[in-house]
């Protein structure tokens, strides 16, 4: 069971909430004027063991705040819960505790409160941000609308080429590899297009199930489909080092995920602004539709289990 | 390390959020003229494998609902962490997220967002929930003053005593039986006080870690002192009879935790009131005197450990 069908089985049924929810289409809730949105991390699957403690609070935040900012909101407080598991000691809380402090102080973010407990075994680590919405407005995931543009931020694939890379040999120079690896280990949200997004985005979520799998959450919540053209996928040139090496990765583009751009459509024009790249366009069509990309993949299995 | 510990630590010296958090002196958060709280329950720590999947949802409802009432707020919008683990199946799921929906519906709450998420062992569940102050005012832990009353509702002990009897063998009628291991599986939080305590209260906090530790708290933030008549507390007849076969026991009234009643602090009078007794005063020394309590045991060791 993926979350996508989670949310259809156990919550798109409900009265209660829908309001507030969004109706369980978007990934981020409302209410009280403010948007919501919360994002758990666990050892083992999100982050490991031996991973450096301040890049995992980093990482928690960062999560976090991609989904606030991607909806053209800036995030400003946050509830911390701590799930402390065998692996972690007092060092590590500190070490964790010291980024943890210096992405609140870079996002201008407020703790205002968490909870503190101790699991059987691994560490699972959640945070619940939320925003204010200053000009009434918010980007839905929903709202996407036929002929819209589609366009992302920054560049695609190289957090999860970086964590090929952190398991396998490449050759590749050294700082190509570095450069993939700390896209993979510290996500960069696009904090300084909030007010951008805000103003032209038609819908928008950020990238962190893969490209492919959260167009899929924008057409379905939308109810429309998109064309996306491989070629026009804005790649790194470390990205594109790593794939002339070995082209089988080329597929990770797609399916990755942990990229924590911003994927949004709107009308013609808003790729002028540096570091955004126009790469299809929504479809009446109610499918996605990869041109120029032949490897056989079965797209429909990447996807977020739960 | 506990949280008090922790909190003292790493959150206490920070400018940022203090505004917000009330200085991590409460167990709530206040932003947007809202309250906040969230709590964690753990498998194999706060509920067992083999618990209903129902009773489970409910628990981790009302354990949040108390916190959040005990300040004289009604909750309103919640968010789930979901972190499933190795133990659960689709049919987990579905129960329990029958008996969220039902508490859902009872405590009038809606669910306006949440993440799901596998974790590599064991199951991890957090809720964050809110709710509006309507007359800008809520009950903190840190206002008590001295010479007020020390109050608290219900019977105190129920929970843990019914755990002790879950664990253990005692010759007790099972209706006594029945009746602390119901307290224990599921909180019932006094819900119907919440415009009461916020009229009357002075501070504020529910038991959740025991009522000395919750007291403590209480006492620490309020930078006051207390004198609590062991032989005052209200304990239910299923109590005493536990209490009158297992006398070493008595010492569970006081550190056992998981009651979900409130601890509150205010003017003479209240106890007028149903299912509210007068348990001590608020004294000007800053430690916690339990007067005609005799068994020797280390109170500080009763702490919630992180």
């Amino acid at each position: 069971m993926n979350e996508f069908e989670f949310i259809e089985k156990y919550l798109s049924s409900k009265k209660k909430g829908k309001k507030f929810s969004l109706s369980f289409r978007d990934d981020v809730g409302y209410a009280n004027n403010s948007i919501f949105s919360t994002d758990t991390i666990c050892e083992g699957v999100h982050f490991l063991s031996d991973d450096s403690p301040s890049l995992v609070a980093k990482k928690l935040i960062r999560v976090n705040v991609s989904d606030i900012i991607s909806k053209g909101i800036n995030p400003k407080y946050c509830l911390l819960n701590l799930s402390i598991g065998k692996n972690v000691d007092e060092i590590w809380i500190k070490k964790f505790m010291k980024g943890f402090d210096s992405d609140l102080e870079f996002y201008n973010l407020n703790l205002i409160g968490g909870d503190t407990s101790k699991t059987l075994q691994t560490t699972v680590l959640s945070l619940t941000i939320f925003g204010n919405l200053n000009n009434k407005k918010f980007i839905k995931r929903s709202s996407s609308k036929i002929n819209d543009n589609i366009y992302v931020t920054g560049t695609i694939g190289d957090s999860s080429l970086g964590l090929f890379c952190k398991k396998n040999k490449i050759d590749v120079p050294k700082k190509h590899i570095n450069y993939l690896i700390d896209r993979f280990s510290v996500p960069i949200p696009r904090i300084e297009l909030v007010s951008f997004i805000n103003k032209n985005a038609s819908a928008s979520t950020d990238i962190s199930d893969g490209l492919y799998s959260d167009l899929n959450n924008i057409c379905k919540s939308s109810g429309v489909g998109a064309k996306v053209e491989f070629s026009k996928l804005p790649l790194s040139e470390a990205a594109l080092r790593v794939l002339k090496k070995k082209p089988n990765l080329k597929k990770l583009i797609l399916t990755g995920g942990d990229d924590y751009e911003i994927l949004f459509t709107g009308p013609n024009g808003l790729d002028k602004k540096k570091n955004i790249t126009k790469i299809g366009k929504i479809t009446k069509e109610k499918k996605i539709n990869i041109v120029d990309f032949d490897d056989r993949i079965n797209l429909d299995g990447y996807k977020h289990e739960i």
